[in-house]
């Protein structure tokens, strides 16, 4: 608990002074004022996470934590349990959308272990943080202990804190567990009281069986653990899964060095949405990559009070909108480091 | 026009054969089907334009055209007509926003002089295709001629031509030229039947008086000229521009190339509509970069029927939304070339 403590207790608001400063910067462009829409948001959002007017292009990193869930034994996902370990070897060689994605935008990749049922060989391109083989059936109990979620977000606060340590100043989240949706879909019922059948979608692709079985594990999931939805570690340690908790703590930890994290879809959300309940100061520092089609992601955004980038019907996962938006990012802050002024340019400034 | 005849002849429509084949291509990868959205759909409208259903990464190429407008002394712009002259020598010089987001997407700009006021010194960075010194005042009388807006249109198809045959597989196009939103309202309201207050907007951000004016030049340049609705030449010559027109070639010699074509925002896709009125089957090589804020742009859009990948509040111009959307194309292809299939990575195939 003292890790979690002292990284909410590190967590500053971003500096709105400093967000104006690159605006001004951006105004002397050589461009009609604002013209560049939310790039020049971003841009602005950066610094004043950063802390400096202009800071250097990121050096970009993306977490992708993988665990197994106890609910998959309900007949929720499209796809057997055994496909998060397969999926995870996937990252790690490079083959997954996640690394074709992350490779685009000059990402690194780091794949974390957070629990998965059957433990991976050693391999270097696998990071091993595992909390137990897998939750237990949030539908039956709690689907983890206080100590564990806990575990869990110290995890994601020590990866974190070990990638800025590295240099990296831009996070991305990603996940990737079957029967991972119902857990969040479950996490975020208890966070903000929305009822089940709200938040709970289609995931990798189930047919209407087997989502009637999702929002009834769902509900069976509140009715059994009781969660208290003004306490967000009771409601993670029930209901969530260690990749979803290794997340939140991943953008506890990249907040409490002022590096912001671009989030990905429903789940990566969710979990943030946890680190924001955890601390609100965390806020700030998100940037929302996309807006997936999974029913619940709509909602965790609102609760986020953040707009995605991208609304490209896309609905993987694993980090993948956090990959594209990364690119959109840079984008921005190229603009502020290599646009000519109206000065330096020789262009007429009418003010516009 | 005999060049304009020929290209418009050599215009196939895209293979969609071929895009069931790209898609049957995705669909072995390791993902649920259709995950990734419309990154799925936009690598599959690029193999049916190219007409291979794993075609080679773009070589890509974004040309930007400048011309000045008569109509520009009506006062209907925040900026004085030298800014179209400054504005070519930023990009020439790399300074410009559209030059910055180019680099940022690995493409070359290609900066072309279609008809400015008062001609530039020789660079080897811009390319002269001037057919005067601006266009006359649509709002008093026809904007060009008939034989300036063929020669527009064929220099368009030329430059296209060029870049084409040194292997350019994906272009962009971009303009700059003070003025330029009137005409493409003008424009669009002939083309269209809108009236003139529906698709006149603020453009680079003019007050409610310029923006009564550029409302008054457009309903004036309808009344004056009478344009033939159907005669999409009629309405080009009568209320375009020389970069208007030259857009409207070069998406011409593009899809006579079977290179799609990434349009920008308000200007750059009206000059694709009239591309598309003068042969429908160029609808096919269009991708849609981004929604602009600009109020005529989202008609232009539902009439070629197309969804832009980003909405990004931006009303700049220059093609820096093309560049935008250029890297997500890039993206798309990078999908179909890099990813591992169900197969190869040993991951267990639910159909899903």
């Amino acid at each position: 608990m003292r890790e979690l403590e002292e990284a909410r207790s590190r967590i500053a608001a971003i500096d709105d002074a400093v967000a104006a400063e690159a605006q001004r910067l951006l105004d002397a462009k050589t461009k009609p004022r604002r013209s560049l829409g939310r790039l020049e948001e971003i841009a602005c959002r950066f610094a004043a996470a950063r802390g400096a007017p202009c800071p250097p292009l990121p050096d970009k990193a993306i977490v992708v934590m993988g665990a197994d869930h106890g609910v998959a034994a309900r007949g929720v996902s499209a796809y057997p349990q055994e496909v998060t370990r397969q999926m995870l070897l996937n990252f790690a060689r490079g083959g997954a959308a996640i690394s074709v994605l992350a490779r685009h935008v000059g990402a690194r990749v780091v794949v974390v272990d957070m629990g998965i049922v059957e433990p991976l060989p050693e391999a270097r391109e696998i990071v091993s943080r595992r909390i137990g083989p897998g939750t237990r059936d949030l539908s039956a109990g709690p689907a983890m202990s206080r100590e564990q979620a806990v575990a869990a977000l110290e995890a994601g606060i020590a990866i974190a804190g070990g990638l800025v340590a590295e240099g990296v100043t831009l996070l991305g989240v990603g996940e990737m567990g079957i029967g991972n949706t119902t857990s969040a879909s479950a996490l975020l019922a208890a966070l903000t009281g929305a009822a089940p059948a709200e938040v709970t979608g289609r995931g990798t692709g189930v047919d209407d069986e087997a989502l009637a079985r999702k929002v009834e594990a769902v509900a069976r999931g509140l009715e059994v653990n009781r969660p208290g939805a003004s306490n967000p570690l009771d409601c993670l340690a029930k209901l969530g899964g260690f990749e979803i908790a290794g997340i939140a703590g991943a953008v506890l930890g990249a907040a409490a060095a002022r590096v912001p994290v671009v989030i990905d879809g429903f789940i990566a959300s969710t979990a943030a949405l946890v680190a924001v309940r955890l601390e609100p100061r965390v806020a700030g520092y998100l940037i929302a990559s996309h807006r997936s089609i999974e029913v619940g992601h709509a909602l965790v955004l609102r609760e986020l009070a953040v707009e995605p980038l991208l609304d490209l019907r896309m609905r993987l996962g694993e980090g993948t909108g956090a990959a594209l938006a990364m690119g959109l990012v840079d984008a921005s802050l190229r603009i502020l480091h290599e646009m000519a002024t109206f000065a330096s340019a020789g262009v007429s400034d009418s003010g516009a």
